[in-house]
């Protein structure tokens, strides 16, 4: 299907090697696919280069264009009154004629389609894959087209991790941590893994290093957005742990693999930490931090916001006893609490539900294992229901949270 | 006007001298009182001896008959149909019939008309006054007749004091306080102190010492409900400490002198708590702390109800954080949100004000003299204006929250 022709002056077969290598599933692109396919991945690629994430411009582009057309139109140059017209507005306007016309020259200065797959090729050298709005490992809650949709996401890490988003928390807050703000994420990071929740965080020092960190030493996935390229582990001082994240977890990132993270970056970062997850929950937050930024972008989202508090004495819990006071943020003190705001319908729907659960449900089936007394550890109970351990600890987490496992010091255990 | 005549088997004499030296205000009572004034008084104390706070069922025959008929049906005995038929219920209804008799009978073993006696000598003993409904000092938002008011208050302290009842703020929390609780409640109770505010609170180790200790050491009036008689200074740890309240703010109890505190009597101190002051503050409390009872009053009056936060890792705070959860209680984390909570009207009406302040007002006259650089401290201003040095504090708090004054290093200073 791969011909020897050429899409923004890069030839095909060129596109299908750079594309194929970082592919977020075997064949899901590269050589095998239409060409129709490998331009629109190229496409957003490319445009990943040139666009500052949340630019509006840009989506409304995407929307009428689609991103191949969009590209071509910015790599290969198009007058702006002509764009108008392709897209039905108004050729005639001179505000939106020098609107566009300037729109063009950023994206045009920033990027190329070059860059687009030089991009690719440092990807490729981390083992990062792109990431398209129509694949299916593409997190459900991100903004949508017109809203600050992201062109791509660059992920590192093992891509089926990826469905763990769908039951996660943001734990987010200070760099200027105190002790009882690192030890209340590490509990917090430890307690909600176990209990089968991803924990989503930035990266940052402070609270979200603890958070990443507990979930990393407890053996639970953990999910870092990254303001620049997920090839550039920032802050410095937190490149190992970042690394075992990859490992264990995930490592993702709007801007393509070089871009160093800038404020404007940071604060289009919390917008996604805010979406992809069921909850966001401030640990600690001095009165004017960043995380009340990721806060602010939840509560926009109507997405479930909590806040830890703690005592008033601490500058570093201002910020989370005002989103109780200003924001009708939930003052959340447990992991069940936590856990309570992500998935209330899953709280709800479980209630009652273990008794007449399917028997051959994941649920079903280590509920029966645990009633057995074969609880123990997941890992056992993996072995012993033959289900994937992700599996059987997100069944754990919505059996304890229906009041039908408990967890003790001798494991897993059926609740009295 | 007092002649031989007695009442309830005491000699009208006799309850003049008696009621005389526990006057609120001289003259108001005793013997230049009309004998009915002067039987009523004696009756609220007669019935004071024979009555558990909040009982609704001696709050419907005072309703029905008044106290001076109340004290006679209980004291000389009546049939429990006869008293139904003159209150115009059945007197045929045998569940009313028993209800009553066992009532009557509850009362006439508790007190007598010459335990009401003793309980006056008593009250002289300590200077405690006996305060009716009736009278200009009583608290404004105590509970109405038949929704449990007090048949009596004894008070010790000035009684002029009382009307500082009318800007006042409970503090209230554990008796295990953590360093953390105390401290915060000594810093709440000097800092409303200092905007004008009467610290209400329950004389207990714990938080409410710490704020009745702040408030005394400060030089502010604070009030302490106390279960007992106002001569029984519990708990013994606290006599000290109470016998300064009482010196400079004051001791109330709904119970006559002499009563011990018991659990009941400590819960149902525990609504006029909720009832008085313009909000309700818990600073600490347990999970299932006692001050979550006096939270619960506060939110059935429909009054303001506040909880401080702490660590979510500090038992002693949970209580708190239950009440922000599940009962809406503000998180207040200052002294101004306490002062906002208490007074959001006086906050609203003085916003803006002071310009067009009448001049003749204690406002206006406290402005002028701290814009003339007469500031300093209240009794230099009390000094200068030949206010009551009161009027001066409440003047200041209410200046200060509308923005018009502010407190410095060198005293009261006009704001810039």
């Amino acid at each position: 299907m791969i011909g020897t022709s050429a899409f923004l002056g890069i030839p095909h077969r060129r596109i299908a090697t750079l594309l194929d290598a970082v592919a977020p599933e075997p064949g899901s692109s590269g050589r095998s696919a239409e060409s129709e396919a490998l331009e629109a991945r190229f496409a957003r690629a490319v445009l990943s280069t040139m666009i500052e994430p949340g630019d509006t411009d840009a989506g409304a582009l995407m929307g009428a264009l689609g991103p191949i057309e969009a590209a071509r139109c910015v790599v290969d140059g198009v007058d702006a009154a002509d764009l108008l017209a392709r897209v039905g507005a108004d050729p005639s306007s001179a505000r939106q004629r020098s609107r566009l016309t300037g729109a063009l020259e950023r994206w045009r200065a920033r990027g190329s389609a070059e860059a687009g797959a030089r991009a690719l090729e440092m990807a490729a050298h981390v083992h990062a894959r792109l990431l398209a709005p129509e694949d299916a490992g593409w997190p459900q809650g991100l903004p949508s087209l017109g809203a600050g949709e992201p062109v791509a996401l660059w992920v590192r890490g093992d891509p089926t991790r990826l469905e763990r988003l769908d039951r996660s928390v943001s734990l987010v807050g200070a760099r200027a941590a105190t002790g009882y703000g690192e030890h209340v994420a590490m509990e917090s990071a430890a307690g909600l893994g176990d209990r089968g929740f991803a924990v989503v965080s930035g990266g940052a020092y402070g609270i979200d290093g603890a958070a990443h960190r507990a979930a990393v030493a407890s053996g639970h996935v953990t999910v870092a957005f990254l303001a620049g390229g997920v090839d550039r582990l920032y802050p410095a001082g937190h490149s190992d742990l970042l690394r075992r994240v990859g490992d264990t977890g995930l490592l993702i990132g709007e801007l393509p693999c070089g871009s160093t993270p800038t404020r404007w970056r940071f604060l289009m970062r919390n917008r996604l930490i805010a979406a992809v997850s069921g909850a966001t929950v401030v640990i600690e937050a001095g009165h004017r931090s960043g995380s009340l930024n990721t806060a602010g972008h939840a509560a926009e989202m109507g997405r479930p916001l909590g806040a830890v508090p703690g005592p008033v004495t601490s500058p570093a819990s201002a910020g989370c006893h005002r989103l109780i006071r200003e924001y009708a943020a939930t003052c959340v003190t447990t992991v069940d609490e936590m856990a309570e705001l992500a998935d209330p319908i899953g709280a709800g729907r479980d209630a009652g539900y273990p008794e007449g659960a399917d028997p051959d449900s994941p649920d079903g089936v280590v509920l029966s294992a645990v009633r057995a007394g074969r609880g123990g550890d997941p890992e056992d109970l993996a072995h012993t229901t033959g289900l994937a351990s992700r599996h059987v600890v997100a069944a754990l987490g919505r059996l304890e949270l229906a009041g039908a496992v408990r967890l003790t010091g001798r494991g897993w255990e059926a609740a009295p």
